[in-house]
């Protein structure tokens, strides 16, 4: 096995071994097949918003990116990318020590026909709940067919966003504080509908479509 | 819910109750998920003709965008954007008050493989009925698919034109009128296969393809 | 061409010239494109209900089986089979006389991956209206794709029985009696999932699968 | 609308508004389609296990069948028909009332190529958390594909055994009781593997094969 | 119907009756949908070849564009578009007056899923037969389908070229001189991939590619 | 290789070296790659009929089985097992001698998802036509997709009773008695559809299901 | 974990520490996810032969039952259930120990549509080759589907009689034993076609048929 | 045939009387439809890397060009185009000659959906391994699918550059040389993955994210 790939996986095991206090550690692990799926997983400005944008801009979560210094935001995420294929044994590391890490739900996404990473995640990691988010429409089948008595859900390929706001609704069950805000943010989804159903109405379709040009 | 929302809940269910003359409501209305999916329910310059277009150029409809205030043409269409899975509440109130607002036929279009839309406004606005659009061919088993007892019927994939076609061939049965628009429409557009067939086999088909570059 | 057919021809061309008073005429024509379509066109015990069944169990319909003496109910339909790929001059001719013959609209089923009875129909009886039936999964795709210009809607695979509901909405906007009649079906269908619905809650799953037994 | 109907929709709003114990309010809320997707939802004696034994043979729910005489176990289920298409106005106020009458889950499971019920109850229940269940193969899209900003996580096609234990991950979190059930039938269901590994391989393909017939 | 489409239809029986010499009318049938469909059915330039390529280039047919003015070549052909949902009697009057007009072979291409032409035009023409080009991959499913005792074969889709090889062919079995030409290209077509092979052996991987920027 | 392949191999290359009289030698060439697929590529009583009944039953053909004595017949076939995977040089040799056998084209069926036999045939009996029967549904793909230059034409999957009147409508460009026959045989066909319509409507659909019960 | 993987975890780590003779070590390592995939595996008398078949009565190989008294046959295998989904630490440990034990090859075969044993299994036990079979059609883009970098061939849906002749295909190519049995194997392959295509070919098809009833 | 063919043939087999030591014949031979699969079986700059790419740079192979001037390095392979379905008698010649010209494994890539070469040549080699790589994703069920007794294995569509590794794998069984390259390329690829995921932990997405700008 590699060094970096070694130190990785040794890190992983020391913070599992310390005790700190929720409030320190991430709510939310988010990995991924391979950095190629990082615009699907957090979100691209060309492409659609995704897991990192729905956290950050909508739900008021924070990036953790130093086991010493957590942020300051009362919830938190990390970002890994952990391959099946390629690194079986840091694969292994990180759902293993997921839940002493202080893990609540892991959103894993991956690519390809054979994607592996969400369904492995899931099996080694129970019984903390994994959603698993193909990165391509060509991977829901292979993330969405575990056999029973593992259990793993899924959102639509490419929908990361969607498996953000799915984990944050079972974190609101225990907080009150996240279930505001998923409401907020759906009151200024829904208002954003009701001023384009009426403009279009009310302009007409082709009004419409000139305003915007 | 959203203030937007709710007002617009509000004028429909106030349009219902009103008593207006058959001249003066529109006799189709056009729902679509998202305005996103305005190119293929209205059509689009760059892309192909759509329901909007079938109705002004070729049948004669009007779009009504104004309750107070109709416009002189006899048939009138109108158009929302209404989400099933971001606003239930109003796409309920929409297809609930359809009838009582003058409708004959809706025309509803959405996205997706969770296009929803049609077939939940075939089931709140029942014995109106219903032409799905599937706005992407993978929206066409999640339109198509409605169990017995719950009546709709579908347009293939992005066919919004026809999808007007067909709901004006009902609406013909009752008014001579439109039956005579939609045989002209017809007359025209075989003129144009004629033609065509006739200019491929005489210039042969270099010549042809010549002319048209 | 064999005298079958061509007597058959010869007797749709007469009736279409004969000028028959509307209570007279069926308002909807059943065509199908195999005899082996008939379980599916029309329902059978063992399988499911079809649009007979709709029509007749359901909506108060009568078959009309002689232009001679058409039945006393009020509202009535036709059943023929009419094969595109075998007899496509009685096809031709069946679809060319159906407006004439007082047809409303017809509902076409065929199935296969080449079903063109529904398209075909629709193609020559424009601009009467035709809901396609595609069959067999299979046929699904064949009946729905047609092109811009050449409207049909379609119902979701085998479900004729859902045609004949499509079929009676757009005739119930001309025929209040038609629209009470899908309104008290659609109130016995509701019951039904009422009733299961308390049942399942209140005797809990175990008893509740007992009693079905 | 039906008496039936009205009736368990009344009884849904009441319950909303009262005021039980945590304690006396079930957990998950289990809804279906039709009746004839109870053998799937709740699983059978001849196909495979279903959410009801999951719930209750491997993590010791209780199924909730009077809102007056709750069970005594302290986690429980409650479970409804509730028909998207043919009950709209009974599957929104289902949903509507989900949170108030004090689930925290709801496992929605629909069959067919429109299985609309799980993202209808998911976007109208928001922000409870809905895992959906297509209950046939074609029913996975359906189920799967909504929309961003309308959140909602799927099983593999009929898999309902899952959802109820990805159901139950997500309660662990808060209650520590669960997740032991949780490791303890993770263990049986390793120790059986173990067993028929070990015996395959000592025993050898044909005695092996011979013992099981 | 069209005056355009009627005229030609009109020249179409004309033909029929007439008695010319089998030198002078042509052997094969060429005909699509729509001129839309032509770069597939003739080939383009910037698309792969197709089946005028193959006739005209390959095999030493010239296309006939005036029923009084055929050209020198021994084997012609006719190119035709004719839409079967556009124009269903001018299609009706192509395959009806094919047999009579001197074709041997008709090679009918349609695109979209509801690709009805070549299956219409094989039932019409029959006993001729007609090789069914799918225009597009999703209309291969449509043409390639015909039900048990209506004989249509087909190529790949988008295969206008082979489909004209293939109608040589048959040709072929009564004229030694299209055999002839049928081995000489096929040589040439040997030919080059020899040349190939060799070359990639014997530069090797890098060398060759580079010869080819 | 096998002595049963090198004998078979022997003769066919013996056959191709004598000068027989056309009206000796088969017109068409049955291969099929396994004996399993002779239920489809003959016909089978209890399935559907096949190329056998459609040559001997409906168009006259007789089956020959020794080069040294000839059925009667003027127009006759020939049935072999040819596998493309298991014997590719008994292939190779079938194909390649069967133009000078006399062969003047092959209908060639096989099964699988890898049903090369067609395809091969074809490439190495060319110029001789092949007409490609995909034995199983998953076979389609795989027979109809030759490449540019390499000619074959398919039927639909397990269609070889429609290959063989494909076959016979190009050696009926030759033979005016195949042309009779094949009109008859259509006759016959229309008949049976023209009786059964008649039937289906003026009994109406119970009766007509009763008398066929 | 379970006291039954924890055992068998261990016995395959002391198996890999100790130094046993080429000899005496199996080449080939069978594993499948569960025992319900032992017909496909093995092979079944009721469904096709499978790797056990082949490997036992085509190829002489043995099954290799104990560690402690391997079979006298020079070539032998091993059989286990291991499931990626309910023991991935038995997964682990096999494939980690996989090629200190002696094997020259693993086939791995797994149903479901996330099939992910065989990809885990080679991704661990590399540079170890590792043969996947999909156990059901639905596995056979899960298994093929690897990213780059990661190696692993397979073969068809349910071929793990395919799989045991390329495995020894690869092992003959270091022991000319083996390669004359797979030459053997072969011919009798071969007799076997050529005995049935004279057959076919000499009674004809109906006596053909009979002979086999 | 071409003389180009003919050339080529003959030069194969005079190649298979020669008896050249082992270490001057090439391990590996690529074979593949077209010059136009070249990208995708030899790998290219625009695209992902291929059988060349992983063979030359990451496993020290060289191409042999030259039979007569084969390369200094240990392990070397070939490369031709050898088309099914246009040059057979090549395709057959090539792959009967392959065992006796020293190869020890076939890499045979096909695209399109009639992909025969590596079928074929898997078929003729035998007893010579093949894997198989379907050029396009259409191409991946005509090349898994063989049946049984005619062994193939195969990767995924267009990863060459596995069936590269893959095949070293088996050679690395006898040589450890080539055992320890493929470990060495291992650790490489999981330093990569190891350093990116430490990367994006560390960073947080949004800088990782502009690093890679």
């Amino acid at each position: 096995m590699s060094d970096n790939v070694d130190t990785l996986i040794e890190e992983l095991r020391e913070e599992a071994e310390r005790d700190r206090p929720t409030e320190d550690t991430p709510e939310i692990g988010i990995v991924m097949g391979s950095d190629s799926d990082l615009d699907v997983m957090a979100g691209s400005e060309s492409g659609r918003p995704g897991a990192y944008d729905a956290l950050t801009e909508k739900l008021g979560f924070a990036e953790q990116t130093s086991y010493e210094d957590p942020p300051e935001a009362r919830f938190t995420f990390e970002t890994f990318v952990v391959s099946a294929h390629r690194t079986p044994e840091l694969m292994y590391a990180y759902a293993e020590t997921a839940e002493q890490r202080g893990l609540d739900v892991i959103i894993a996404g991956a690519g390809g026909k054979s994607a592996d990473l969400p369904n492995m995640t899931a099996s080694i990691a129970y019984p903390l709940p994994v959603i698993g988010v193909p990165v391509q429409e060509k991977s829901v089948d292979s993330v969405i067919g575990m056999p029973q008595g593992a259990p793993l859900t899924a959102v639509d390929a490419g929908k990361s966003f969607n498996a953000a706001l799915s984990a944050v609704q079972y974190l609101a069950r225990q907080h009150d504080e996240l279930r505001d805000r998923l409401v907020e943010y759906h009151e200024g989804l829904q208002d954003g509908v009701g001023e384009v159903s009426r403009d279009l109405h009310e302009l007409g379709t082709p009004a419409f479509k000139q305003r915007d040009e």
